[in-house]
């Protein structure tokens, strides 16, 4: 496998320019008021706000850059394929139109109405699968067939496509101390890592993964890939993925660790966040917030850091759980408060 | 009583530039499509985001300017005070921090944990009333002992204030051919529709209510101030106030109309922009769009619309009530499919 550098991101930021928006990082005073009361100066929250991307997520990056470098190889393919329950899928819908060719995604059958739907609304050919298994298999085929497959994460051009958020980042708000990033496949996480390490090999890069999906920590835990063996339980759908890949593995291998966050710690910033950035947030965004407040409670100087609200689309039934308790009113987030877990 | 022009408003727009946001117009891309679908061509839907100014309601415009206005000549006292239950509290408590001045919030008992919370957390004195009533009796008391009342609406600078976001919009977005804002006591209608004819004779301005809240469409329809009898039955609580004043009338009547819409209208619109847009609304902050999608049913050419979203900030309440039931999920708005009433 090549391996990955800052030319490959800068290349991907050029191709797609022109096609997809540059998200605003977003703050709140308050925020950074309520989580420096014990130390001396403040810290700073910088969210980049990858919500308001198309799509509502920083997945249509990969996936336009890697259909873009197709084209401008010659080998734009007439039909790709992709297999998601989530953002991936609306990513590769959206960007296939953009190029004009035929889009065919498999989704497993318990995928939400509204996320189907999103992805048919882009033209896409939208095939529900028994489960995620029986849709990958499914892709497999129609790539036997002739499609171009675009996974998820496991791809060059996907990398190096998401790296383009961190360099974008790094240009609106220089002089971070510290990154947090989801991680699910890894894609988002591995060009993170390349893009700021090679920016300024100071800035720390955390990935960060419920405990209920931790297969990324126990990998770099135990040295090698770990499957879980189901889709695991957690209301951070966008990370619900089995595994990372080899390719994703080298690169994770180079960050300052994975981070994992509690289902509760989850919702509890999901709301927050909600509240305060006036922004609507899939729970998978509040990840890194949540592991920057367990972070931060070892820091004794302020810190500068930076988060990615990695996607905005929230189903019914999350949207619900996330709701069903008031954690807001008649409490204020500091580093010594945290939720109850 | 002055009449207010557009240089009262440029000037507004000099004293506060340096200390608020200049928010972004959002727009949706699927949401110009689906409702296009019956005319030659696409109707284009622009909404300013002030849920994401400072506070997260335009309020904050006329709170500032009427400090600010203050200072300029000589007259900044040492002690605000405002009755509210929302955005104006928040508004009038943060510009009050910024002066370094003491400020006094009167509040009904029954205002939500979180709007009294935020209010507090910007340094004010919060005082819980029985009423809406009792609010404003208190709040003239501490204005005959020296205090300086900011009314909500009824006053010249913050009618400016409030009229600086239109100001903004049309510098960012010009050529619209219709504005749409929500109307609870008038001012940001008042300082809208002076800012937008004073620009463009030919915008329309159009005035949106809750059909529970007709106080204003009832005053221009009678052409005498109607007063509600009791704070009305609406989830939209930006525009519960129970009458206009004599002074925001006298703009009213120069709107191109009030717009009413019903309560499950402004849920729906609630819903689907949190869902397009990605940004956290407040229910009044749906009217807009609810008003436009009845006007534009009438319409035969493509428009291009502008609507405020005029705050951010949802308590735990209203937000249970807006997604009691999902109304995206296999549904697609469009103009000829109105949700029942």
């Amino acid at each position: 496998m090549t391996q990955l550098t800052l030319v490959d991101i800068q290349n991907a930021a050029n191709r797609i320019k022109h096609h997809l928006i540059q998200t605003p990082i977003v703050s709140s005073s308050l925020l950074n008021q309520w989580l420096s009361k014990d130390i001396d100066g403040t810290h700073q929250f910088y969210f980049k706000a990858e919500n308001l991307q198309t799509v509502g997520a920083f997945k249509a990056r990969g996936a336009y850059n890697t259909l873009a470098w197709l084209k401008q190889n010659q080998q734009l393919p007439s039909h790709v394929v992709a297999y998601s329950s989530g953002n991936h899928a609306q990513s590769m819908a959206w960007a296939a139109a953009q190029f004009g060719i035929k889009a065919t995604i498999l989704m497993p059958k318990e995928v939400s109405k509204v996320k189907a739907q999103a992805t048919a609304s882009y033209g896409a050919e939208v095939i529900l699968c028994q489960d995620r298994q029986t849709a990958e298999a499914k892709a497999g085929e129609l790539a036997a067939q002739g499609a171009y497959l675009v996974p998820a994460d496991d791809h060059d051009k996907v990398i190096c496509g998401q790296g383009t958020c961190m360099l974008e980042e790094l240009s609106q708000c220089p002089d971070v101390d510290a990154i947090f990033v989801p991680c699910g496949g890894g894609g988002l996480l591995s060009g993170t890592v390349i893009a700021a390490k090679a920016i300024n090999p100071k800035i720390k890069v955390f990935g960060v993964e419920p405990t209920n999906a931790s297969d990324a920590a126990q990998s770099i835990a135990t040295g090698k890939i770990v499957k879980l063996p189901q889709s695991p339980d957690t209301i951070a759908d966008g990370v619900r993925t089995l595994a990372i890949s080899e390719r994703t593995f080298g690169y994770l291998k180079q960050t300052d660790g994975i981070k994992l966050v509690t289902e509760q710690q989850a919702i509890y910033w999901t709301q927050w966040l909600t509240h305060l950035l006036k922004l609507t947030i899939e729970p998978t965004s509040a990840l890194p917030m949540a592991a920057a407040q367990q972070w931060l409670a070892e820091q004794k100087q302020p810190q500068k850091v930076m988060l990615v609200l990695s996607g905005g689309n929230i189903d019914h039934a999350s949207r619900q759980q996330v709701w069903s308790q008031d954690l807001i009113s008649g409490h204020q987030p500091s580093l010594r408060n945290y939720p109850s877990t």
